[in-house]
């Protein structure tokens, strides 16, 4: 898969009315060309190639995408109407990702997406999909600027591709890059070998590429990285934010807190956390780490605009998180799945935190050289407790929720202590949305509104910690039939 | 250069007399054909090809090596003179490797060395060499078969090559691997992004192979992994053996020890100690991580016994440690090169310890899994204090030695506490080398015996933590000459 990747796409479309420049009601092109969009609607009426310095050995499309219509740059709070912050978001097509470049595009900041789309062909090769539909990037991009007149920047591409990341950073300049763009599944990087390496090879070198094109190209630009909550597993201590101070025989010393990751995807985050400190006191990269907890929920104010914009909804085994696959099991009347006792007890935030601490990082960022971790999230459940929440709100709609116990798959405690701090984005700001105002009408009515659209092959847990072996999961057993010996990752739903 | 890797030889040298095997004087052939060898002394006569069931999509040829004379095999601490336990050595013909390969072999383990032998190929790539004339691997294991009548496996691959690996594993059967086969200079590491990026791949990614290696074909096997003291760094508390136990708001937990390491290269083994023990966690691996400090000396009892068996000796900017370098300083006349102030402060040991601990931890294996963290150095000493040393085992051979203090190249304390625990290895039965009674036999002598094969140009620092960029050094710059502006690598020093 690594391969795959390897050979990203450097086509960029990129449609940037810089707002230094002149704005203009009619371009001059270069080169007129129609363009090929699902929507005919779109404001877009032409395409021009940009030209460019042509590069020893490259071979760059910079395809720019004009307005017909005239834009007002933003007012932004520098008070600089002709420079607002420049954010680039690795991972933007994804779920927290989206989201995000949505958001920040909303409250003013020039944004550009950087996304190889690999998580799209995740589900292609696993057989999975969002419960709710989902348009191209092309179309969402072509979407949100018909309805807000606001234009966010594309570069598809790999980012483990440091040829085509020194391109964007060349390109775009940003001012902060928020990275979602890891592998973001625990039990995706525990099907396989291969996912394993892919999930640990992917999440390091990409963010060590980003964190060599920010000293190299941009170093001011200040790194959002997203971390996880998981790094920390489930000590017996009370979990600080990034840093615990130790007194220990006589001495005493601010260190890293110590990370218990429990699946090669936790642990690639770790080891990114140590590389972004490592290169914030070599080199001087203001870095801010945000170890969030489990998102839920879908929409987000910009998601709801219109269908063409609606988020991914991951409810299947692999990459839907608890809380959102209780969701739908409730809607289509299946049992809610608990893994093993459900004493496991994580931290949870609405995907509307999610965008509002990302923008609260950017606009308060890290000085140079400080590598700032803030723990992510609003409210600690239980599975159980999750369990009882969705079945209370079933009740309310009508729907009768039952709840069974399935062995756990994963290597985790079931029942222990679980005291985590998260004041430092509230005391930057955070207004949270707590789950018991929102789980009614973001969540279950939003799962009931889509379930004929669920696959229940997809709900119950198809990895295991335990049985993950060096044989590939999407290559069938000899004998096909009679429930996929071999562990067959198609038949074990 | 991964890529370069990847293409890997899948060769197999192997001279394998099973115990359980009838020994014999005269072997038949398949396929007879003459040894290509540089020692016409080689007591290996014949060498044939071994028949294997062909196996799909792989051509894996397999030579045995058979001697002529008889072994008796060795009695081993089990009493079973038929089940001697076998040792797979990775990295087996580096600078610890050799050495460890040469003394378990010595005390009778069966041993084999996997080694991609691509250190020897950064030598090339940077224009540097041992002190010590070293011999190709196979001639090494030529002449420890002609001296001692033991017969050391040679299996030459890369162990990121799961293929390679996974074929290595069925055919030797290891019931321990020592894991030496890492990217193991932190200045290589700095040198550019592309070393960087190669460093944690080929470090993270062969570490991951070998414990689903582990995992898939011998459960049992256990894993002495080489970390380093440097994954610690220099926290302002005593620095326990893997974990420390934190009282927090009253609560306690023994947690892993918090990990500040300061270069790509240490950061690889923060990733591989977290990777390992997750592993030790879900999939009951038993694994002993040895974090090991600065090496020094050259001679051990089994390299002295020929030069052909001669190891490698480091003295230059990249892959020279801080004391072996001092003392060939020394004998050329050439300042010992003081980084900064000085103070930095390490753990130290002989290299005849570095085989003693790797034997001990052999012998007394990890439970299944268990996490076992061993600090595997025997004294401290600061920068200062080796330059100090030196200087006065100097003027005992008559040699005035003079110190410098040049600009630090790393990102470090230069001054600060330090004081790290190293128990475990002397409960174990650990006898210490001091340096005080080897400084001049084993080191000094050593380094004036050999001094004129010292190159002196690469002797200063090449590499800067902070200088480190995108592109590669290895390139010239455009126009050459006057210093080698872009910091070319080779004009450097």
């Amino acid at each position: 898969m690594a391969q795959l990747l390897s050979s990203s796409c450097s086509l960029t479309i990129c449609s940037r009315n810089k707002p230094y420049l002149k704005p203009f009601n009619n371009c001059s092109t270069l080169f007129s060309i129609t363009l090929a969009c699902n929507n005919s609607k779109t404001p877009f009426r032409r395409l021009f190639l940009q030209e460019q310095k042509p590069r020893k050995g490259s071979l760059v499309v910079h395809a720019a995408a004009v307005s017909t219509s005239q834009e007002t740059p933003v007012q932004t709070s520098s008070g600089d109407p002709f420079k607002p912050q420049r954010v680039m978001v690795i991972g933007g097509d994804g779920y927290c990702g989206w989201a995000t470049a949505l958001h920040l595009s909303n409250k003013g900041y020039e944004v550009a997406i950087v996304d190889s789309l690999v998580r799209r062909l995740f589900d292609h090769q696993l057989g999975l999909d969002s419960l709710t539909p989902i348009s191209s990037i092309q179309n969402r991009l072509q979407r949100w600027k018909s309805l807000t007149g606001k234009t966010i920047e594309l570069y598809i591409g790999d980012i483990c591709d440091f040829e085509f990341l020194s391109e964007t950073f060349k390109s775009y300049e940003p001012d902060a890059v928020v990275h979602f763009g890891e592998q973001r599944s625990a039990p995706y990087s525990m099907i396989d070998r291969s996912r394993a390496v892919y999930t640990q090879q992917n999440n390091v070198i990409g963010t060590l590429n980003v964190l060599f094109a920010i000293k190299e190209f941009r170093e001011q630009c200040h790194l959002v990285k997203l971390g996880t909550m998981g790094e920390y597993g489930t000590p017996n201590i009370d979990i600080e934010e990034g840093y615990i101070t130790i007194t220990h025989n006589g001495r005493t010393d601010t260190l890293p807190y110590p990370k218990q990751a429990s699946s090669f995807y936790h642990l690639s985050k770790v080891h990114d956390s140590h590389n972004i400190a490592f290169t914030c006191k070599a080199w001087g990269i203001r870095a801010t780490d945000l170890n969030q907890g489990v998102v839920y929920g879908v929409r987000t104010d910009e998601t709801a605009m219109h269908e063409e914009l609606y988020n991914r909804f991951d409810y299947d085994g692999i990459f839907g998180t608890a809380l959102n696959r209780f969701c739908v099991q409730a809607a289509v009347g299946h049992p809610l799945t608990v893994y093993g006792k459900g004493g496991q007890t994580r931290g949870f935030l609405d995907i509307r935190d999610t965008v509002q601490c990302v923008e609260l990082a950017i606009a308060n960022p890290a000085k140079p050289g400080e590598f700032r971790v803030f723990n992510q999230f609003t409210e600690q459940f239980s599975v159980n407790q999750l369990a009882n929440l969705v079945t209370k709100a079933g009740e309310k709609l009508g729907i009768e929720v039952k709840t069974i116990n399935v062995p756990n798959p994963r290597v985790e405690a079931e029942e222990h202590y679980y005291n985590c701090k998260n004041t430092k984005l509230v005391d930057l700001g955070l207004r949270p949305h707590f789950l018991s105002d929102s789980l009614l009408d973001s969540l279950l009515n939003f799962a009931v509104q889509y379930k004929d659209r669920v696959d229940t092959k997809q709900i119950m847990p198809s990895v295991s910690w335990k049985k993950i072996g060096v044989k590939t999961k999407t290559v069938p057993p000899k004998k096909l039939g009679g429930g996929g010996g071999g562990g067959y990752i198609w038949l074990l739903a």
